[in-house]
């Protein structure tokens, strides 16, 4: 590549023209480029790039004169269809696009090795902090053994104000109109868009293949203002956390709701914030955390790969993901958590005895039992934190609990230690 | 440099003999390197090296068959001559020495640059934590506008030691016995070490001349355990930070104790830990915690810079800072803060009104004022939480209280809002 780059860039929403005025008015840019083009379906009222070139079918900015196409229109198949051709026409691709890479990392990566090109996607996971550089590069001499973020903004905002008192409707209502949520949030709150980002993130790591598919994940729908209460008295704030875990036995990985202790680093990070807890041989304990979403933190990584991109004069010289090595996933029954248990149930006497022989006959012993004030319509609430036991065996009796009409409701939130 | 990297190292100590540990022993490494020789005045009885060359005057190092010099000499003065001469040989740099780099970084990287090598010092700040790096290359896109840091693992251990009851003579007696702090811990925890480190990122952060004299340092030695207690009160815990902040009228560099929020995202760090938050403005508010210090971390620094050597094929390709604009530090009497502020005075009517006398005088008025129960000897502590002043109104105050036979005991510390 020469030292001047040549862009063109796909898509033109949000992160586009984020990127756009980022590139136009930008003057701390160690960076000599050009916008050759853009490939837009359409205008878009907010920006007007002219007098770049636009081209209407965003196939057409492979052909044009650039060194690297930038890939902003998200989805998956449409997006793997224009990356692999541009890849096959000796372009480099960088891309914000985290299902893409997470369904097709392996296959596109390979393909840009074959034809000596570079496909780059920082902003693709935790959009500009440096998660994906750190973990490629500067962590290189460092054996990862476990990787544990909150890794969507959203969930963490909504968790957040929960926190601070409010419901999760009007929390969730909040973040939609000040744009933290999407019109149908329902992949940021669900555990879906972690669990890509945690799958992502764990191949980087172990060197492992993508993707990875039949891992829990499990979102926040059912957490309720009187579980961050009934935490609190225990020392624990709740939080959404996806986990990757390299052990003797495969890799654990696992995208859902959790306590952790209110004293933790994870646990003092409010707002619209990732966080990311890396353990490795070398450094240890290693935290890193920022603005995970966004127009300008998006463009940030964008331009820190085009950075990398010109820096690099030989491409062979920079290392991309293998994602090669397979890799066995350890089936969520077979993995141990404490647990905070949630039930309400009939206030009548023998009730506690009867649930406590539940868990008791799946070998599931209690550190704490707090049984609290009478609910509105004979309900009381019992909230417990177990020991240590097996995923299995607790499934087991939740199955068991819930076929007893004096249980009334019933959740689980694990708990990480 | 061909993509076998030799390498020579010089310097013998622990930080040496935990680099050759993990070079030899390291599985991990995407690294092709031999270990050509070490610069060694005397045999280290922890580790035989053997059967590598082992030259008694390190100098010799240069002229022997090496690409990379790693410089872990220590000190200033023969390490800034080694470094020069292996510069001016033809030979890349690494080195863990941020004394060296703060006082000589700038001539050195331009010495560098003349010959067409490099100069490397990721394990200067933060050992292994990727903070150089991430300056340098990763966050290029952004402008920063705030760096602070706990960036002295020996005084957050003491600090966080202290907030859990111990004094700080016992905890300063245990760091040493577990090897945390030095057996002449002055540097550690009067300030300066932090200082450096500051220095040398924000010339990094600014792109501004090294070295930067002449800013506000000060250590932990007059923290005491009551502090913890009364910031408590006010929901501030005690920590040391290390601060360089762009302003419209020069930058703002200082090295000195300070109140934190509890809940905020540093005060949760514990130990002997290293955490910065930087703030940009694309990222927004960013950060990154570990490993401060040790052996390993700081091994992991330095092969970090051995990689990036090795993926440079060209190294004129690779970023080096400059450290060349002049910078304006702004005097540290016309910063403001708001201040904690700890006085023990006598138990005798009319003292309270004096005192206050002496701080209206001087515009400074108080947020909240609380007086505490009578110590033994007559003495009463008041704790007095100010609004947002100028330093040199206080500076001017505290002249003037000392002055007052009534007023026994006087220390601030500065909030960090």
């Amino acid at each position: 590549m020469s030292n001047l780059i040549k862009i063109g860039i796909c898509g033109w929403g949000n992160v586009a023209t984020g990127l756009y005025k980022q590139l136009s008015t930008n003057n701390n840019l160690d960076l000599n480029f050009e916008i050759t083009c853009i490939g837009a379906r359409r205008d878009n009222p907010k920006c007007d790039p002219s007098p770049i070139k636009i081209h209407r079918d965003i196939f057409d900015v492979i052909d044009d004169d650039i060194d690297v196409l930038i890939e902003l229109i998200g989805g998956v198949e449409v997006a793997k269809d224009l990356i692999e051709r541009a890849l096959a026409s000796g372009k480099h691709v960088v891309t914000a696009n985290k299902a893409v890479i997470f369904e097709h990392g392996k296959e596109l990566i390979a393909l840009a090795d074959q034809y000596n090109v570079k496909l780059l996607f920082e902003s693709a996971v935790c959009a500009g902090t440096p998660i994906i550089k750190m973990l490629s590069n500067d962590l290189q001499a460092n054996e990862v053994s476990k990787i544990a973020g909150m890794l969507n903004g959203t969930t963490n905002y909504i968790l957040s104000k929960m926190e601070e008192g409010e419901s999760y409707e009007q929390t969730l209502k909040n973040a939609q109109e000040l744009g933290y949520a999407e019109p149908d949030p329902s992949l940021d709150v669900n555990g879906t868009d972690a669990a890509h980002k945690i799958g992502i993130l764990s191949s980087l790591a172990f060197n492992s293949s993508l993707p990875v598919h039949g891992f829990h994940i499990e979102g926040i729908e059912q957490i309720t203002q009187s579980d961050f209460i009934f935490a609190r008295e225990f020392g624990f704030v709740v939080k959404h956390l996806a986990v990757a875990k390299k052990t003797a036995h495969g890799v654990e990985l696992r995208s859902h709701p959790t306590l952790l202790k209110s004293s933790s680093n994870l646990a003092s990070l409010k707002g619209v914030r990732n966080g990311i807890q890396i353990d490795t041989d070398l450094l240890g304990e290693f935290h890193i955390a920022g603005s995970g979403a966004g127009q300008e933190s998006t463009a940030s990584g964008i331009i820190s790969d085009l950075i990398s991109l010109s820096r690099t004069e030989n491409s062979s010289s920079m290392n991309m993901p293998e994602f090669t090595n397979a890799v066995k996933i350890i089936p969520f029954t077979e993995l141990s958590f404490r647990y905070y248990i949630y039930l309400e149930v009939k206030d009548k006497s023998g009730v506690l005895a009867k649930v406590t022989k539940i868990f008791a006959d799946q070998n599931i012993s209690f550190d704490k039992v707090s049984q609290k004030e009478q609910l509105s319509d004979n309900k009381v609430p019992i909230i417990i934190i177990s020991d240590p036991i097996n995923e299995l065996n607790m499934q087991n009796a939740l199955k068991e609990a819930r076929c007893h009409e004096e249980i009334l409701d019933l959740k689980i939130i694990r708990i990480e230690d």
